[in-house]
């Protein structure tokens, strides 16, 4: 048998060892345009920021050791520019040598990957505007900074990669503005989440402009001006263009393979495409969401990988192993918080029109008694008709990457909001608490489904009429440090008590700092004939967080 | 309705709180034979050690808290004494007071814990030996301590309590000796994960003590002489004994309620004992194994908060929830390192007759690229049919509470090491792979089910004849600084060229340092006609680890 494999990062690579595992005897040849393979791509930020110190430790595998362990062909520097299925043939093309050449196969991999989007604006070719994808672009905006002395970073576009870059700018010693279309960063994720990383960004000191497009970018003498929508201009050394990607299909769409509703490489359930000879990993592919069943991208290198093992499995075996497809589980340095998702986003589900409940609790990354524990927040979106949990969210500091793993696990599994309450976590003081954070989630998502506990939300205040109660059951003093408008306060150990001032017949929404002690508010008054009690769900916390955070925008955008 | 809960500590407390937010208006009233309700049981030992610094930081309630926020009946220093089912009573003694009566029911919770074994010994009533089971055995040993000015602390048991103490009083300077009896520590875990951090005890500068046995103690002056079965004496300022703990049933069984097969509180299902208005949760009961189905007793504060909650359920709404058990998920800090368990051991799998495969493989707690990344090992143990994963192990440093939590929760779920090999984890370079350990773990055991993975064990050597060729595949300059005696080296990266030197009617066993390179020698030897290729499990690294305290342990059972 003879293997050919185009593109040779994470999902070539990680096919082509796998192919050579289960067949020794089989030539293997993998292309790759660039000048590296199977080299760390989601290091590239840090090694920009100094954080990993070199470069050699990006280079996980080279031409030559690929092909020393696995007998591995590696071609680099050279691009497959046809594809002939009927054939069975490829055309390569060596940018060293010029040398054009065809060559045949029995099976053939696809992993273009993806390409950078890069939106027509006027003088988005000049020179200090960067996209990041590969080693190359990389040494090309480290150079760039050590040449220029770069001061200035404007960052457009707050993903995943526009954060990372943004923290290791800043940590150079840059001062860094970034600048993106919505009105949240981190657009997989619903608002609440992120805005409490757009708190801890700017409280970091990065200049973070929300609701902001480019219209064009001009040369400033030695630097580069950056046009925004609304008049304002950015002065920067070196801007960094993180818009987004899309899958690169360049070569596939020539060749007759068929191409997906979003776009990617159509690949079936065993990651074969259209051809039955060929078969596609990675950023170019589409599959189907195993939560909504609809077409979509995934540009994640642990995707990647696994597919690249069950394709290999299925080219070898013949089609022996399903991908059952990702649920984006992801998660993201910022400075000194992690953020991170897996599943769906409520946002998201709503657009696809499932119905679905969120609830957002607070909890500690271990016991609060022992040194060292910090505040998370975990947003879980389930399902009203049997609890399954649908996607889940969580910004904090340490513990974070822990609960998120969790959380994708099960729903990996199709777990629900029950499983999250009978979760067995393992429980020491330094690592988790009696009950940990994830318990916590489905104790309260329970309540809710059982209707013990009726939730609202932090951008649903102007339901409230000025007849209705808003009751704040924390202490005199945390209400005296801060409190929502209109609300008064008795302290929930007071409630039993005083519970003869609050009128029978009105509508109550309670709130405490966290959600637990306004869930207890909740429980004694709905027990005493109130009928309408509805309980802020995150409590004041979460709502002073995305409340203050919608109004820095929104300044942002009026001035 | 009236309810009684006997015991305020995590299951009592737990179920209490759950109550009265469930039914606002019975009565609730639980008692306390000790002076503290609620507190953290699991930080006495970093109280002690001066990692907690505020002792009323381990008091998360009193019966004033109790009585303010859920309107509960706390009588602390009052024991019951007696329970009468048929007339639905229950007789207090309060200790302080000497006064003694009689209290009704209507619903009975018992949470009465497990109490510490203290084994008839000469002299184990002398000042200085303690055990550590609650507040006031924490007063006890601190004030001993200070008093003293203990130098010197002899450990009595290798377990949870006994390691978490041993680390905190060589934290406050102490000389630490370890005895236990067992040739290994940690005995929920399997022979080399508990190897790992014994060799990590030693390296800290503690005496541990593996297959001795205390046969007395004796007064020495101002200290303790303790006395080992093999003549052996240890001086001591100070004795701990945790040599572990007993469900604490002397209030049951006068009562005539059922006690089962392993001498915890026997409950069914929805943790109700032989009489249905009496409930019992925590360290007392015993309950069903999910894995084998046989009875078992746990000893963790997670199940006891879990199953108050249900316990609290079913006793309001009417038996309307399962108790599904516990897999003894459980974590333990010593010193830097990170141990932890979920689900079965192999040894007690074995002892349950249950077929299973185990395989170990190492894995970094995130990318190597990245810095800061730290070794684990990961154990886990599956079944031989169905690949259906029965418990898993990790020892490591940091990251080691996330896997073992993802374990865990997949174990739970009855899921199997294909499960593993699909987790979509949350990848950065800070908090793991493209592909986590725990997808590398699942991957291997793939390998194995489908024979594509041939291994054998670290304690298998001797069936290794002469005849046979044990090769060492890393490179020479490894194999140069310390390989297993009798082997020869020829480096993955040559194999292909040398295999001629190898016998091809010999049975080849290969290793590598941590096993991959040892498996990609088999898939090439396999592929060319070897026909009995086995590779290491663990690699050379478990194999010096295991081997090292093996003969470390007999060699101080021979002086």
């Amino acid at each position: 048998m003879k293997y050919i494999i185009i593109g040779a990062v994470a999902g070539g690579a990680s096919t082509a060892a796998r192919l050579r595992r289960l067949d020794e005897h089989s030539e293997i040849i993998m292309f790759e345009k660039g000048e590296h393979v199977s080299y760390a791509n989601c290091g590239l930020p840090y090694y920009i920021g100094n954080v990993i110190k070199e470069r050699n430790k990006l280079l996980i595998q080279t031409a030559a050791s690929f092909k020393e362990r696995f007998n591995i062909d590696v071609r680099t520097m050279t691009e497959v520019i046809n594809i002939d299925p009927k054939l069975k043939t490829i055309t390569a093309l060596n940018h060293i040598t010029g040398n054009k050449y065809v060559e045949n196969y029995d099976k053939l991999v696809l992993s273009p990957g993806a390409e950078p989007l890069r939106p027509p604006l006027a003088g988005i070719n000049n020179t200090g505007i960067f996209t990041l994808r590969n080693v190359n672009d990389t040494d090309h905006i480290k150079d760039f900074i050590k040449q220029k002395e770069a001061k200035k970073a404007v960052i457009i576009g707050a993903g995943f990669i526009g954060l990372e870059m943004a923290e290791n700018l800043f940590d150079l010693g840059m001062e860094v503005s970034i600048i993106e279309m919505g009105n949240q960063i981190l657009a997989p994720l619903d608002y609440p989440m992120a805005a409490i990383a757009q708190q801890h960004i700017r409280y970091k000191g990065v200049q973070l402009l929300l609701n902001s497009a480019v219209t064009a970018f001009e040369k400033n003498n030695n630097s580069i001006k950056v046009l925004l929508k609304n008049g304002d201009t950015l002065d920067a050394d070196i801007v960094i263009l993180s818009i987004g990607v899309k899958p690169d299909t360049r070569l596939v769409t020539n060749s007759g393979l068929k191409i997906g509703d979003v776009k990617g490489i159509w690949v079936n359930e065993y990651l074969q495409t259209s051809d039955p000879d060929i078969y596609a990993v990675g950023d170019a592919i589409e599959f189907a969401n195993p939560i909504t069943n609809q077409s979509m991208n995934t540009y994640l290198a642990g995707p990647a990988n696994k597919q690249g093992r069950i394709c290999a499995n299925n080219i070898v075996l013949g089609n022996v192993q399903k991908y059952h497809g990702a649920i984006n589980t992801a998660i993201v340095k910022v400075f000194d918080m992690i953020i991170a998702t897996a599943g769906m986003a409520s946002k998201h589900i709503t657009k696809a029109n499932i119905k679905h409940i969120v609830s957002t609790i607070p909890g500690g990354s271990h016991a609060g008694y022992y040194p060292g524990a910090e505040q998370m927040n975990i947003q879980i979106v389930f399902s009203p008709e049997n609890g399954q949990l649908l996607g889940a969210q969580v910004a904090g500091y340490k513990g974070v990457d822990k609960r998120i793993d969790i959380l994708s696990s099960i729903i990996q599994n199709k777990g629900t909001v029950y499983d999250l309450s009978e979760f067995e976590h393992a429980y020491a003081p330094p690592y988790s608490s009696a009950k940990d954070p994830v318990n916590m989630s489905g104790f309260v998502a329970e309540n809710i489904l059982q209707d013990r506990l009726r939730i609202f939300y932090w951008d649903q205040f102007s339901q409230i009429s000025d007849d209705d109660i808003l009751l704040d059951v924390r202490s005199e003093t945390e209400f005296n440090a801060g409190a929502i408008p209109n609300a008064i306060n008795i302290p929930i150990d007071n409630l039993r008590d005083r519970m003869t001032e609050l009128d029978l017949n009105k509508n109550i929404y309670t709130y405490c700092q966290a959600g637990l002690r306004g869930y207890l508010a909740q429980r004694i008054l709905r027990q005493n004939n109130y009928k309408s009690v509805l309980n802020l769900s995150g409590g004041y916390q979460l709502w002073e967080t995305c409340t203050k955070e919608m109004e820095t925008s929104q300044e942002a955008v009026l001035l």
